[in-house]
């Protein structure tokens, strides 16, 4: 067993797109947990688009984090020394314990044991992680789905993307995704039974694409992309249409004066359009049900899963920095230790 | 009874403020009910800012007047002639019947017989009428108010506006207005109740002046503006705030290309924003509960009405362009016939 440790930080705060230069990678003595705690050996980590909005120095509206603190994100671990009457050294665990190699757990806040291990260990940070819990209460919690809409997914290679339309398709719904590239949009379609799929890249004028994709309208958009798209998309909500803010990429990277901003607000109040956010911690108390629901999509077939697999923490950077040029073709996953046997 | 009717029609398309050169006043012979119709004789009038949405051609998303049509309003009047057997000669309506002296009606759509003749006629086209419902079911059905909430009110001195704020003060709530000009601001504060009152056209730093009125953010907006105030008003969300879209006057007059847009949009998510807007004939079923909820307010005097009234239907153009300069203070209702001894 390695007596050190691997992190990344913070060096300098991005402006605009994030670069790997904005980040450090330090190693450090192995900590020794105290009462109570445990040490986690990482497998898997993630890196996540809205970490972005952290990364900026000033008046950002989450708070921003200070240089060289070590960066946020999801991981599957092994808990590898134990003063914890819960975690026994053995156990598998997924948890918010950042870009590092190793961490101090005390078993508190997002942590817990994985249910099986019948799954993929990755699939923990991503269909069954943030992303995925993300797709499933954005569709059922805050759009409240119903069976046969309209449905618009944009960003819909990412892994939120992909598996709030496969929620859709399995209720009925028709489901256009937006992607950028011909690979991305051949799997939506081929794979992940989208009906259309739009490139947004190669497709001439994409509000007429959108408009022809959905002749009916949009009952339910999902977005992951922020205000331009919603505004592009306003005008085609159907009545008692619902928004879900569900990220906002690219608008992560401007300042809010930059912005374009939704000026096509008539619907609103013509079409009685809602639109609201989500954070999944909010939904905490119904995350058993909404994973036994998708790993049985999973066993059965229904929800198929794209990975994007990196290896080792010194390729988080250039990881995550991808994740705002298109880059990734579903979930971004970093192996950072070996699997157990 | 004299044998003629008059109705102002749209002459020219809007071009940003309406102007009263862009309406005609036609004179036309008294129609005659056929069977099942009755002729109603209007007493009061109203003139409303959502009619703006109609009154641009092109490709406005609410769908455009035809240059000739009447204008859309509500009315109160008095049923004169009747093949109709639900309504009497002499029974006193309320309606949608549009920016006329007389008109035909069926009894369907938005028409009823006045509950009672105990309030003054006019306040069933204003805080009886759609003005007061918007501010109802806005804050009850679509804010879904709580006691004790930090509520921010736009346009605060209009029909709408002004409403709301007092019911949100029955709750127990912090209430702030933002009004243009001391004797709106002054009505606002010390016969409406309000806690405090912003007047925007003095103050010299709009949002510096509504973070220090509402220091703990803001639970509901409840918005008559449009977008600029609600990207404006965005960061002072507090977590599961919502902001009810109850009209956007400011937004009427401009193409959507050259809107602000609302462009802080990170607090949908950070702090769980939801954004609704309403058109209140979808809660007719519940107006009777409503109404004399509100009767009973204003027979309690719980609930101050600010009336703002003209003469003559000759007046109805100026009495409609000035909505959109901030004139009015309080509900315009424009008187165009006798009150019944």
């Amino acid at each position: 067993m390695s007596d050190t440790m691997k992190r990344v930080v913070l060096k300098t705060y991005c402006e605009g797109l994030p670069t790997p230069q904005d980040f450090d990678i330090e190693e450090k003595p192995l900590p020794e947990p105290d009462d109570g705690q445990f040490l986690v050996r990482h497998i898997w980590n993630s890196v996540d688009p809205g970490t972005r909005s952290r990364l900026s120095s000033g008046d950002s509206y989450a708070a921003a984090l200070k240089l060289g603190q070590p960066i946020d994100g999801f991981n599957v671990g092994e808990v590898i020394v134990s003063r914890n009457d819960k975690y026994k050294t053995g156990d598998l665990v997924f948890m918010a314990g950042g870009w590092r190699t190793h961490s101090i757990q005390n078993g508190k806040g997002f942590i817990g044991h994985l249910p099986t291990r019948d799954l993929p260990l990755s699939y923990w940070i991503g269909v069954l992680g943030v992303p995925g819990l993300t797709a499933w209460f954005g569709m059922h919690r805050v759009a409240e789905l119903k069976d046969n809409e309209n449905v618009l997914i944009t960003s819909a290679a990412g892994p939120v993307g992909a598996t709030a339309g496969q929620l859709a398709k399995a209720r009925g719904c028709r489901v256009v995704g937006v992607a950028g590239g011909p690979t991305k949009c051949a799997w939506l379609k081929d794979e992940a039974g989208f009906d259309e799929v739009i490139d947004y890249k190669s497709v001439p004028d994409l509000t007429k694409a959108l408009a022809e994709a959905l002749p009916k309208g949009v009952d339910v958009l999902f977005d992951n992309v922020g205000n331009e798209m919603i505004d592009r998309v306003m005008g085609m909500m159907r009545l008692n249409g619902r928004i879900v803010v569900s990220g906002q990429v690219a608008d992560y990277n401007l300042p809010v004066s930059e912005r374009y901003g939704i000026r096509n607000t008539a619907p609103f109040i013509t079409h009685r359009v809602r639109m609201e956010g989500l954070v999944v911690f909010d939904d905490a108390p119904a995350f058993p049900e909404a994973l036994g629901a998708m790993a049985g999509m999973i066993a059965g077939g229904k929800l198929k899963i794209k990975e994007d697999r990196f290896e080792g923490i010194e390729s988080m950077p250039e990881a995550f920095c991808g994740l705002f040029k298109g880059e990734n073709f579903g979930r971004r996953v970093i192996q950072v230790g070996e699997e157990p046997i």
